[in-house]
């Protein structure tokens, strides 16, 4: 039976969107799987009951604490001890639960995702990616948007093997192509990681390297897996989603544009470390509890993890 | 008389959308200018009696070489010595022309700016910003956008005056808001460049410092100006402009996202060098070329370099 563990005291709009996530998700799901809803009991089961939902795949593990969005993330995940984020990441961490969500504080999140459970052997450090809407439908995904700020080229090969498993297994594309974020087209372009990163892409076996991707091309699918520190990525992704806030308050209606809501797409995975995590965004719907909840799912299922393992053993 | 410097030889349409620049500048001038337009003379001729300009305002200096777009700038510089690029630098760099405008070999541009003219005494390292339209009609200026891939705290601190200078005599916004493009809101967030540029910025009586912007303050107005290092601030850049592109592509009409048209705004300034640069897109149109050359008016008839100059020797 997979567990799946799901903090429902992060978000803006907690426990209330956490809880119709798991009803949606569990009103078409068929598949065994327990969901451990992490977080203050009796606001939960006054929301379980509010929408009706059938009790037999959840299990509620209770928390006094929660914390919020603005704390210092290592300082409150020391001193909660018994909040929902640090009770969740201690069930992954002793295997409780195979992959934890959540839309809390994406700093204690990530700090969590580093320090209560481990990296992958050979993953000098972990990242979070992002989806990029294209407009044939499709999914890219960018890497690294945030995890890590000031990258060494190793880092940057290593997030190009992590998105390329993570784009072939979860968003289904065979051969993921991978493009190194930078300021021009041609070999020897770019700032000094850039210029020293690209040698190392293009002699990785592990991945198919087609070359630098600017950027113009991050929105059209030139490359499936676009890698970059997570300085650049975290501004870009930030900007695509502004354009989204942009096209609804011009009143635009865009069938791809409406793909720029982020939120839908329910949080982004930590990449390299030895269990699933996802991190959401603050203000997720319950559309984006149940996406989450999808992917966890589809995490553990294709055994991404150990795919990643395998793949780092050989290098 | 003012003696604004044109290449007629660069950009994808060649000479012709520069010669209708031309035209559709001096046909709205009433100023006391003198065009020098670059260039091979022939075809600038031709151009210039099939659009029945009056040639009381231009000169002609004839070049026998022409740059193209795909060529090595220093290369290229170094070789083609009568080529457009090349002689308009050295017409600059003599004073016989008070600015110089090119849409040809971006890279070559560059080169010149920075070594066939001098920078400002006190300047480190001259640098590109980039308009960047808001919902509110206005204009912000991103700084760098791609000269500087590679950046020290203080290049980021001296893009700030530079840009904050632009931004007020050219731009006509009263105390430009200046924010450090950023992945955190609060004071300590960001890479390591970021985090020690902010203490520079923050202690800078030059400029008007508001603190971080992060990714989705790109595009409102929070800030004036934005400064970063080159690497992000092109790819930013060349997201924005994509944008565009797939706004047309849909066949969404929008005033807001129209002002997406990089095009239009006519290329880029050269901040930092003793003399007025502007390097516009390879894709120039006659609005672009109008616009360039009003941009160059404005920074010699505003004394913006003198302004530059003035206040550099005070820091």
């Amino acid at each position: 039976m997979i567990k799946i563990g799901l903090d429902m005291m992060g978000g803006d709009f907690a426990p209330s969107e956490a809880v119709k996530g798991v009803a949606s998700f569990l009103g078409s799901n068929s598949k065994a799987i327990n969901l451990i809803l992490i977080g203050d009991k009796d606001q939960i089961n006054e929301e379980l009951i509010q929408h009706n939902i059938n009790q037999s795949a959840i299990s509620i593990v209770h928390t006094s604490q929660t914390i919020e969005m603005q704390e210092h993330p290592t300082k409150a995940l020391k001193e909660k001890q018994d909040s929902s984020i640090a009770v969740g990441f201690n069930l992954l961490a002793s295997g409780e639960i195979d992959a934890f969500i959540s839309a809390g504080n994406t700093g204690a999140m990530m700090v969590g995702a580093l320090f209560s459970i481990k990296a992958i052997e050979g993953v000098i450090r972990p990242t979070i990616g992002a989806y990029i809407p294209r407009e044939d439908g499709s999914l890219g995904l960018l890497v690294d948007v945030g995890l890590n700020a000031d990258c060494k080229p190793e880092n940057l090969n290593q997030f190009a093997i992590l998105g390329s498993l993570f784009a072939e297994h979860i968003l289904n594309i065979k051969t993921p192509k991978v493009g190194l974020v930078n300021i021009g087209e041609e070999e020897g372009k770019g700032n000094i990681l850039a210029q020293a990163a690209y040698p190392l892409l293009k002699e990785n076996n592990a991945i198919n390297f087609i070359g630098n991707v600017e950027g113009r091309d991050i929105l059209i699918n030139k490359a499936d897996v676009m890698v970059c520190e997570g300085f650049t990525g975290n501004v870009v992704l930030k900007m695509a989603e502004s354009v989204y806030d942009i096209i609804k308050r011009r009143n635009i209606k865009d069938e791809h544009f409406n793909r720029f809501n982020f939120e839908a797409y329910g949080g982004v995975p930590v990449l390299g470390v030895c269990k699933p995590v996802i991190i959401g965004h603050g203000i997720s719907t319950s559309i984006a509890f149940e996406n989450m909840i999808k992917i966890a799912y589809k995490m553990i299922d294709t055994n991404l993890t150990e795919k990643i393992t395998a793949k780092f053993s050989n290098i």
